[in-house]
């Protein structure tokens, strides 16, 4: 086990090269803030999640938060001794502000320095990282749809972390189908006198809801989707309501508890750190969150920035993985490699399938990150467009982030599984005992190709609602991108054939595009059949157009990172981007093959 | 989780109509038993893994085997409870004993048969299956090389089971590298004079030691690796020792207890019903296995075998993984399927993404199972060549098997690991809690990819020492005869375009193969950092060569059995076989990508 080491030249080079930071920094938006105070900010945030969060992770997997029943009160989840004084610290640093809403606390900083903010946090501690996540969603929603007075008395403490929130969605029935909610909320006119105007009692149950429960904060604030009396049916019929784990009273001061409790959590895979908790509402007191129905259209609001931090999780796992698997194979002598002299034992490193295994843990990095912090830099751009009054580059850049997003939640998270079983296997027998902990970053990793949408979802989102974005041209001009930088790269050095591949990788992705939308219009079944694949092969050239982008800035700086940037392009040209060639024929066959056999047939 | 259901059917079919059981039993040497007997075996056997077996799978999860401190005494090993009496069943059905020589109470059933047995035992419990699995290795070494006395003291109790053996190879320092063992064997005259002649004292400390210890058999026969006096250095002054838990008195029955003892046993990613032993050997009793200095030839006696049944665990954990996938998606009901009637739920079934992981699965077990079982059945050939004195028939046999098994490993396990992880994803959250189950399988599978020489050993030993059997005679004919199963599917209703794209296929496998031979010459590094790409690549053209075979005896079956195996190889061409497309880059690339960065630019 490696400690962590905050990969802040890469972010830095990412953030700067690739996501294009100084242009939102120029824009008026983001213009009270400059590129280098925010990489100064960063390495802070870098130095503190080494020194405080990422000594905690192996505590959340060993010791894990631990469910008690409440003696005569409620029942109580319990954390590892070593996340409380962490997660004080985090309160304290103040760094999950940053880019928040500067009324209530927050600096204004762009999306694209917060995605880093998260990448480290996440590496150093995903089951950890998961409370400020499960946060930021609900302030996203509170300062979207909340009344001013909900801003102004839940925001300030959640943003500095004081207070955390949680998203309560799934019940038993409920899962990807969110419109099958079944929890009710009635108004009440008693708790609307004693706690305030236009409450509602709220009942039902809650599963998977990430940190529902904990022990180091004042209070939690729970957003739960819920059905109002005569609400029709399916998702029009769903509200969300504020549902704080403690009532305050008209000074804003904690009082009573509210009858939000958690009934029991889950004995996962992976991030044992991160109560995985069952809800229970039992007339508990809410408030509406924006207007009556309008529950799922709130939900939508955070989720594209919900599927990009999970997206991210794919990204700072297979880092962390990566740190275990280069340290691990520096140090484990075994073998002689080939030119080595004889009767010595060579660490690992120098055995070519090794290094294999290592450079595509490098490269997939390098390549996920690109298209993280991209994605991020998009959202910011439509921000920056919207505020300055660019109703066209607003949503220019709202649609590339749109169309970014299912690609990384889904590729990320796919890839994250991918890079930490490498890992694993650099390891060897080491590798499958769990004291060496990198089994850890293994389980932890699972998760996130299935919460937030499974991949699936992320595929069946990118063929079905964002292929046909603006006639599909959101798409062309992608791929159109990726083309050019393809070009750009014909005059880097030691590129070798990249920017060939890149092209037929273009060209394959445009075949499979324009097959998708064809067949969209007559057949659904094969549209959805081929979309995981479809999301695969235009994930994995969208990477390889950003990686082109990197290479072309890297080459460029003439120094040994730069020269490093460039090998790692190179290997995801040699070894990972022609997969893309052998996905087509997956994404152009018919659904009839996977209907052909029944479940007995099946079997 | 679902009951288990053993498919026998599945395994009739790539027994009959894929591996030829026929033809083997047809031989002299097989002579003795017939198809249908085996068959009656296997069903046999089948009914006894879902009854007796298969519902002990979770214990060994859940509360596995555990340590505990020698009071007074050696420390133990203590089982769950529930595998105990499953054992005792075991032992007493005598369907361990099927492939072993008569001599000794076997039953002399060809290595297809004891296959099928395997399988059905490895799906029903990963973990226990271990124990006749390593049993089965140091059989195989005792009967190859062990004196007639030895053969007659230890082989009957062991083909039964009453007795269950170890192999004891890796040290710390000594994993994928046995020739750095330390452990050191001394003549003992006294001990020779009380215990029997020519006993060593043995000394030396071995980890990963599968049912290093347990509590259900009366005796443990260890076959440890050790040097003598005056050894040479690396693997040419390896021996290997026989290291009874119990000493035998002259008589044979059970005598003082052995200075081996279980010092610890690890904590585990999976197969925690599997109890894996840090050994301690101290001055303790044993006796060569064969000359001195052979205990690497012996080794390789038994690795094709147990090579063999590790690529085999990778099948049977798909399939127990698969049958969980199939039932949940039957009955878990989410969202509305394309066409179902307005307000209703389907069962995820009938969802097209849901379908395309289904029919991966499904696909990809039946390419495994047919690899697994011809590989098995070339064993048979040449064992059954040997015996009629075909020297030629023998070799070609003999060749074939050794270049199917690095394959079979290699592929099964890596195939393993993404079989089990699509099961986990159709169970979606409820995948990740593990009182579901299938995160078992998911953990199970884990290892089959790293013990047993890891996939990467695996793919050093094809490209190192296959590859150049018959001047890359063997992998020409194997590709021919891919190219000849092509053929025949052109005349099968409903392939589709299966047969050019095996055909293709073979091309860039040829292509693939001619590169190799040639930078084998003068690169071996290049050679070995394009060893594992190459590995999925023609293990998957191999496959589709198998699958091909079997379509077409599939077609002529003219039922429904046939029509589903029809459309499970048409998905295969379809989906999985143009992978090996992509793959051709990537075993083309050098090896100066790979060492182009050193350990600190890798950071």
């Amino acid at each position: 086990m490696s400690d962590y080491q905050p990969p802040l030249d890469d972010i830095r080079f990412v953030m700067d090269q690739v996501a294009d930071l100084d242009s939102i920094t120029a824009s008026e938006r983001f213009g009270h803030v400059d590129a280098d105070t925010i990489h100064d900010v960063i390495a802070e945030v870098g130095r503190f999640m080494a020194e405080v969060i990422a000594p905690t992770n192996r505590d959340g997997d060993t010791i894990g938060s631990q469910w008690h029943a409440g003696d005569g009160g409620p029942a109580t989840v319990v954390t590892p001794d070593s996340f409380k004084p962490a997660y004080a610290k985090w309160v304290e640093s103040g760094f999950g502000a940053m880019p928040f809403d500067p009324d209530y606390g927050g600096a204004g900083f762009p999306w694209l320095s917060a995605i880093a903010v998260q990448e480290l946090l996440t590496s150093a501690n995903m089951a950890l990282s998961l409370c400020p996540l499960l946060t930021q969603g609900a302030i996203d929603a509170i300062h979207a749809h909340g009344s001013d007075e909900q801003k102004a008395t839940y925001l300030p403490k959640m943003l500095t972390g004081e207070w955390t929130g949680t998203m309560n969605l799934t019940e038993p029935q409920a899962g990807s189908d969110v419109g099958a909610v079944t929890s009710k909320a009635e108004p009440d006119a008693e708790a609307s006198e004693r706690w305030g105007a236009d409450a509602y009692r709220i009942t039902g149950q809650k599963i998977f809801i990430t940190w529902g429960e904990q022990d180091f904060t004042d209070n939690i604030v729970h957003l739960v989707l819920a059905r109002t009396p005569g609400s029709p049916p399916g998702t029009k019929g769903i509200s969300m309501f504020l549902v704080p784990k403690f009532l305050l009273e008209a000074d804003g001061s904690i009082g009573e508890r509210n009858a939000a409790e958690v009934v029991s959590i889950e004995h996962k895979l992976g991030i044992h750190g991160s109560p995985t908790c069952v809800m229970s509402y039992d007339n508990a007191i809410g408030w509406l969150v924006g207007g009556e129905h309008e529950g799922m259209r709130n939900m939508f609001t955070m989720m594209n920035n919900a599927r990009l931090s999970v997206g991210l999780e794919g990204l700072s796992i297979s880092e962390r993985a990566y740190q275990d698997a280069l340290q691990y194979s520096q140090e484990r002598l075994q073998g002689r490699a080939i030119g080595a002299p004889a009767g010595t034992s060579s660490p690992i490193i120098e055995h070519p399938d090794v290094r294999r295994m290592l450079m595509t843990q490098r490269s997939w990095i390098d390549a996920m990150r690109a298209l993280v912090y991209t994605n991020a830099a998009a959202l910011d751009r439509a921000d920056a467009a919207k505020a300055a009054g660019d109703a066209d580059q607003a949503r220019f850049w709202q649609e590339r982030a749109d169309l970014l997003i299912p690609l990384t939640k889904g590729l990320c998270t796919d890839v994250g599984n991918e890079m930490t079983s490498l890992a694993v296997q650099i390891h060897g027998g080491m590798g499958y005992v769990e004291e060496t902990g990198v089994a850890q970053h293994y389980r932890d990793a699972r998760i996130a190709a299935i919460y937030e949408g499974t991949n699936g979802i992320q595929a069946a989102d990118l063929v079905g609602r964002k292929l046909g974005m603006r006639g599909g041209g959101v798409v062309t001009d992608l791929l159109d991108e990726c083309e050019q930088n393809a070009a750009a790269t014909d005059q880097v050095d030691g590129m070798g054939a990249f920017g060939d591949r890149l092209r037929d990788a273009v060209a394959t992705a445009r075949t499979a595009t324009a097959h998708l939308v064809e067949v969209g219009q007559s057949d659904p079944k094969s549209l959805l059949g081929s979309s995981s694949p479809y999301l695969r092969l235009l994930g994995t050239t969208v990477c390889a157009g950003l990686v082109a982008k990197g290479a072309v800035a890297a080459a460029e700086r003439g120094d040994d990172f730069g020269r490093a940037k460039v090998v790692s392009a190179k290997f995801f040209g040699e070894q990972i981007l022609p997969t893309v060639q052998g996905l087509l024929p997956a994404v152009q066959a018919t659904a009839d093959d996977l209907y052909a056999l029944d479940a007995a047939q099946l079997g």
